[in-house]
């Protein structure tokens, strides 16, 4: 694995790079791939591998790599003017497009956007608000949030809190004080699996008012949630959830932040995840699929409702002390702008929305009736196949197997790139909105390969 | 002020601006300015008005506008591969060369460099760090950080908790409790004017000693500084201050993050503050002066020492559950390479101590008599006017005057951008270091017409 070109040393000598074993990776003992270039759903590495990317980057090259059409408005925007700050209403043609572009393609009750870099900076500024719009409501105490467990909301302090998964939190003390947790939604784990979706659901709820009900909902500021969980393991909420939660948080004056950083711009099919499933959030968090990562950028889409008391808070109190120096960067701007231009031009969303749903169809048909394969899920361009030592009952791997990596590093060897998700056994998928029916039909087909080769 | 084009009024309907009164923009009561192009210190909006930007954007466009040779890397990047995530092991030629060129750079006991988007993002990165560190150690109980008043680390809840200006905390719960302040090491409001410098640095480490103390060293991990106070009001550090600071920190085991989002990277006049004034850090912070803002990145450089723990820690227990999406986005790096090479090439650090000094001599010329000029201060290519309603006795304007904000707009109608820093009427000018010799005459003379029309 150890190459020892001055490029591959430069790497292990000086380079942190996130999310990694930082010792093995320093001593030459871990993966080291240099990636050069890309084009549709295609990844290629320096050495000339060419892999097929199932997972979209992480899940944020939506469009696919290789779009002159968005590198080009880059090159055009860098060339004209590559940074001006957005402070005390300044701007740029291309951030008040994008403005203009999302606020379009929002639900209709939302008001404003705020432009940040990434998920997590996005999630940072939708606390901030939350707690300045129940201060200036008057409501100083109301300020918890709740999150579900298995969320991923960010890897920040407060925001890496929201995240539910245990990487995330381990040595780093987190979550801290100010988030708390419900139960996932996550049918194929609940509890006892004689429960129907209906009762799963009714479950869920209870659960949800329990905690309500324990810490007071005048302490409880937001509810954050994924239409769809992502990074706890790609998974469609059951039947009835969202009508059910959001009918609890409006009782209890309890503000709903929708986080479609992974649903936002079509991965499900549908312009906003929100329009999915029928949700009225009072913050929508965007990122990934708003430049198709071609350049960072994020955004926290606000309510009229929430803006009003925002905009009155400011009318009390002078200018809002919040920004990022690069809040709507020209580049990530004009990054934004073609790319919605070109989903819509290419009609992507709707393409998500179909062979996402054939390579479900395929996976299902691939994988299904593997003794080991306990589900095959998804909606849209997302899908998970989950792994179990013994179907019914219903058994999981011990965590020390390492099973879904091991399923992921066999469908790397067959040129497909798949996703271990952090926790559990679990493969995922979520590929370009341009992935053609034949690549859905062999990431279904390495699939189910790989899944032989290491369990038989 | 309103203008009823449709690009104003998409602006004022959907464009949520950071660090911006909600209410006044959006009514069109507030300045609306849309940036067109640029070059050199000179930016342009669409009106065709042309203005010298004695601010370098938010001290971030340090090479200055218009660079050709920054945007074309970037239009390169953005064709042959603008994304490819950085997440176990992953990389790009483009993040690998900048790592090492800013291990080059960095001070010698340095190991790595984490990359992030924003300075505040890198911040976060760096309490993370700390905390692992300390988990690592067996030292659950020491986590707390130490910054001081003035200081500005970031806008979200925990770095804008390190932050130590109301602006930043006012209406958002902040500070949080992790974080504790101390006094700003800021000699022109020293608590008694008869204070020598070295009778002030001596306070301000009796006062750290005693916070230190009252806290108990054993729960303390860390002290954020930027060698310079940026935001807070442009002050370099009275003499002896970092070497009685370091000395404090050392004895009890605190670690000691250099913020060097403003300074890294030449704006003293060296490439890093910690060079300057003769720092040992454990986490260096950088963002703007990084890729001097034509595309978002940040980082966080780790010492060795600190580097070794954090390997052990991945040893103990894993991959390390951190990173943001956009960590490493090659774009940034692209622009970080190019941007580090020009800066070299044109020898702009040295440039920014030379033209810088000039224009403080300039400035201190120019506005120093004027009864109303308490201070001219700065270092590098720094600058700094703090106005007074009196000079002896030393008596500071009542904010609700904004006299800081009406010199600035004063300067603003003769064409010269500064910024009225937003605690105490201070003038602040950080232009970039392509400054020319008449530029930086030109802003001297504009401040001290501008003086003069505010306050006679
Ligand atoms: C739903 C969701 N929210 C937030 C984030 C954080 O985004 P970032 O990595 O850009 O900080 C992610 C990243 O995967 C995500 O999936
Ligand atoms: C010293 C310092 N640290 C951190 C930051 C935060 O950087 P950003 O605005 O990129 O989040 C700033 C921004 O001005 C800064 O001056």
């Amino acid at each position: 694995m150890l190459t020892n070109d001055q490029l591959a040393k430069w790497d292990r000598e000086h380079f942190f790079h996130p999310s990694t074993h930082l010792g093995q990776f320093a001593r030459g003992e871990a993966p080291q791939r240099i990636i050069t270039g890309g084009e549709g759903a295609t990844i290629v590495d320096r050495d000339g591998t060419r892999l097929l990317d199932g997972f979209a980057g992480l899940y944020c090259v939506n469009v696919g790599y290789g779009r002159a059409e968005i590198a080009d408005a880059i090159a055009e925007q860098a060339r004209e003017l590559a940074y001006y700050h957005a402070y005390a209403g300044h701007g740029t043609e291309a951030a008040i497009t994008l403005a203009r572009m999302v606020m379009e393609r929002a639900p209709d009750h939302m008001a404003r956007v705020y432009f940040g870099l990434s998920g997590s900076d996005a999630n940072e500024t939708n606390i901030k608000l939350v707690w300045y719009y129940n201060n200036i409501l008057g409501r100083p105490e109301k300020k918890k949030i709740i999150s579900r467990w298995r969320g991923y909301h960010g890897s920040g302090l407060m925001t890496g809190s929201m995240t539910g998964l245990d990487l995330f939190h381990r040595k780093f003390d987190l979550p801290l004080a100010q988030v708390i947790h419900t139960e996932a939604p996550y049918f194929y784990r609940r509890p006892d699996t004689a429960m129907s979706e209906a009762a799963f659901t009714a479950h869920l709820v209870a659960e949800l008012e329990a905690l309500i009900a324990r810490e007071g909902a005048d302490t409880i500021a937001a509810f954050i949630g994924e239409p769809v969980l992502g990074t706890g393991g790609l998974v469609p909420p059951p039947a009835g959830y969202w009508e059910a939660v959001q009918e609890v948080l409006a009782r209890h004056d309890i503000l709903l932040i929708a986080d479609e950083v992974v649903t936002g711009f079509g991965r499900l099919g549908s312009m906003f995840g929100s329009q999915h499933y029928g949700l009225k959030p009072d913050l929508i968090t965007i990122a990934k699929g708003l430049t198709s990562a071609y350049a960072p950028l994020s955004g926290s889409i606000v309510s009229q409702r929430m803006w009003d008391v925002l905009a009155r808070g400011t009318d009390e109190n002078g200018v809002m002390g919040h920004g990022w120096t690069y809040s709507a960067h020209p580049i990530g701007a004009a990054a934004g702008v073609a790319n919605l231009a070109l989903i819509d031009r290419l009609g992507l969303v709707e393409a998500a929305g179909r062979v996402g749903a054939h390579l479900n169809t395929c996976m299902a048909e691939a994988v299904g009736d593997h003794p080991n394969v306990g589900e095959v899920r998804g909606e849209g361009m997302l899908c998970a196949v989950e792994l179990v030592a013994e179907r019914d009952p219903r058994r999981f791997f011990d965590a020390s197997e390492g099973v879904g990596a091991k399923v992921v590093g066999a469908m790397l060897r067959h040129g497909v790139i798949a996703r271990a998700m952090p926790q559990g056994d679990i493969i995922g998928l979520a590929p370009p909105f341009c992935l053609t029916v034949e690549e859905a039909e062999r990431i279904a087909g390495v699939t189910a390969r790989a899944i032989t080769e290491v369990l038989g």
